[in-house]
């Protein structure tokens, strides 16, 4: 495996945040030209020589080679860049099983995610359907669910935190894709790769838990475009436009539990973050039989663009105050980036970091399509529960999209080399 | 958009074969060693500044910006790479379209789809889905079923090759997923992007056709491997070793119907192909269980490398003679690549391009997954019927697989500037 001290972490600025968690195998800065050259040896089988002169190593990557670090202050998935596939899986214990048989899982887990993300097989019976690539930016991100502290006779441990989302008007939930004991956040640049971490996770459960759900989603392909910062979703809408940015000052006390836990978060929760997942469909017929004007009236942003309807680019603060020459807002009262925005939401603060989905067709045509949305927050009464109040009650946008299943998890921090994730929790 | 007189078609002998119909936005030779440099601008709203310097064009690409012709001698996603993303729907027509409707709709499909492989957005009212990125490689491939020909009074067009494929002993067809009057397939390197082409090749579907079914599926994305020729399938096994490559002598007859028709096939036919669509759903939990020298026993070849039992590389011919110690066939008589050696089936080859499936997970824990199998040749009776049929009286692999979907479609050679796929058939 080639040096990694020489390599500088790059490419976005989610890449380099939060104390350096995830360090990515490039070489020089790729930058916002989509401009990427050769290639560094990565992995087992992986070899590629890579022509590394001075005027070539401002702009040096490959998909294969990238790697995301599993140890560090905060668990990779989180800050990490967008992947291009994504599995979410949620598992229960088995009957019989509690905080023993979750303590040895975890330990197996946090293992097998340490070796994948490395572009290592799995310690025994690899199934081989990685060989030969990169860790692609393989991530694996642990959580904990309200049902996983019963469970195990943790309850004095269960974070105030993960206290059950309030109803929603217009949520029509599965309880059968919602919630669950354990989750399992996958992501990758590469589909096989991701779905290799998928099954040796699974195969790790063994007979201490099972599959409740699992939802498979993507996001654009890295080099597919020059837009780096943000993405589109399946309604053809520029997305994350307003997410925090690590460098925000108060990026991390919105994102993440202090190192010395909170009101709503025990020490073992220190440095991790909570993450609300919600399937959400598109009715993407209804959607699509609008005009761009109908659609950018309901988001309140030019959709070609992402700029407000008020002018400017995608950066610019909306005027929300502003009025057309009938005296109308600009920004409708219940277009979305107006309810939405944090200034409008007490400050309330969350880190977007969704995959959209398409499960094939309905038989009446309609793509069983959407996003997955994935959000992060130091907790969820002051990030997700705030905004989706909101935009509960007044949300243009609601009556084109449906809430389709929920989970709310506890995501501990990082774990350290030779610790597992959710140690403090399990041996405490 | 770029001048395209300055690229030179490369990166796999799959993608300059066949007469120059697929013509990638490449500058350079990527090769073997996949290293990948720059972008050259394409497609609206993409925009990307490269430097081409002199030795920097030797190895100059971008995911985003590679094209593929849609003119050509034949259709696009036959002989091109295999790509990361892809989508298989069949359409049936609807009650009281006929002949004239089917015409109109495969003009339409075939303007979509030169559009939309120029990384250009739709006629009208386009989702934006796919904005900001290149064409990602983005292919169309349209066919027709043999159902198609009845219901357009096309009776007598109908080829021969066309034929309901024998009944094989261990199929487990689900009708409702096969088949089919019309089938698209879409292929690109990025999800959004071939998402974007499907529900635009559907709206062009309008009243005419309905949706039958549809399946997603995926390949290793470009860059994660320095195995640019063959690729590992969901079992972890290299698939694709066999394959007939452009350059031999005879890949033409064997995968493309002649210039003047066949006995099989009517001179509308010309250039064109049959496509053999089959929904293998691998049996993963049994696969798995079973130590590497077992499935290297089944397959007949290393799992790593892909070399035969009997020695070698991937590209070895296998001693099929050849005996262990104790006087047994190294690589056994129902070993799976045995019983698929050309030479072993009365010259018949077949060029296999799948894709890999995954759609979540069955109440027993149990993998949804498999390979989208597709594979070209002039004649199903010389190319995929016997081949099947060998493997249906003895593989070793078939107790780890289940066919589950079958399709046959008679594919046309490609459209000329101006023209549309069918024509020949349509307007003959």
């Amino acid at each position: 495996m080639a040096d990694t001290e020489s390599r500088t972490a790059s490419q976005t600025q989610a890449a380099t945040a939060s104390e350096g968690i995830t360090r990515r195998r490039l070489i020089g800065t790729a930058g916002a030209t989509g401009v990427a050259l050769g290639a560094v040896g990565a992995g087992a089988g992986y070899a590629v020589a890579a022509s590394n002169t001075p005027e070539q190593s401002t702009a040096l990557t490959s998909l294969g080679a990238d790697e995301v670090m599993f140890h560090g202050k905060h668990q990779p998935g989180i800050t990490t860049p967008l992947q291009a596939r994504g599995h979410l899986v949620a598992f229960d214990l088995a009957a019989g099983a509690g905080r023993k048989e979750a303590t040895a899982l975890l330990r197996r887990w946090s293992a097998t995610a340490e070796r994948l993300m490395a572009g290592e097989a799995a310690a025994s019976d690899d199934t081989d359907v990685a060989r030969d690539a990169g860790p692609s930016s393989l991530t694996v991100t642990f959580g904990f669910g309200h049902s996983f502290f019963s469970r195990t006779g943790l309850e004095k441990q269960r974070p105030t935190a993960l206290d059950p989302l309030p109803d929603f008007f217009s949520d029509h939930l599965d309880k059968a894709r919602s919630n669950g004991d354990l989750w399992v956040q996958i992501g990758a640049n590469d589909s096989l790769v991701a779905f290799h971490a998928l099954r040796a996770l699974q195969k790790d459960a063994g007979k201490a838990a099972k599959v409740r759900w699992q939802m498979n989603g993507f996001n654009r392909s890295p080099g597919a475009t020059a837009r780096p910062l943000t993405t589109r979703n399946l309604m053809g809408q520029i997305d994350g436009t307003n997410n925090p940015k690590p460098a925000d000052a108060d990026f991390d006390k919105r994102i993440f539990v202090p190192g010395s836990g909170s009101s709503s978060s025990p020490a073992w929760m220190a440095n991790g973050s909570y993450v609300v997942v919600r399937r959400i469909r598109m009715l993407l017929d209804d959607w699509e039989k609008q005009s761009t004007a109908a659609q950018e009236s309901v988001i309140g942003r030019k959709k070609s663009t992402g700029a407000p309807l008020t002018g400017g680019d995608e950066t610019t603060e909306p005027d929300l105050e502003k009025t057309d020459a009938a005296g109308d807002l600009v920004v409708p009262l219940n277009a979305h980036a107006r309810i939405t925005r944090p200034d409008q939401n007490g400050g309330a603060a969350m880190l977007r970091r969704p995959f959209s989905f398409h499960d094939g067709f309905d038989t009446d045509g309609a793509p069983d399509a959407g996003l997955l949305f994935i959000c992060w927050q130091a907790d969820p009464l002051r990030g997700f529960v705030p905004v989706q109040r909101k935009l509960d009650r007044g949300d243009a946008l609601s009556q084109f999209i449906r809430h389709e299943a929920s989970g709310l998890f506890a995501v501990p921090g990082g774990a350290e080399k030779g610790g597992y994730v959710g140690q403090e929790l399990l041996e405490g």
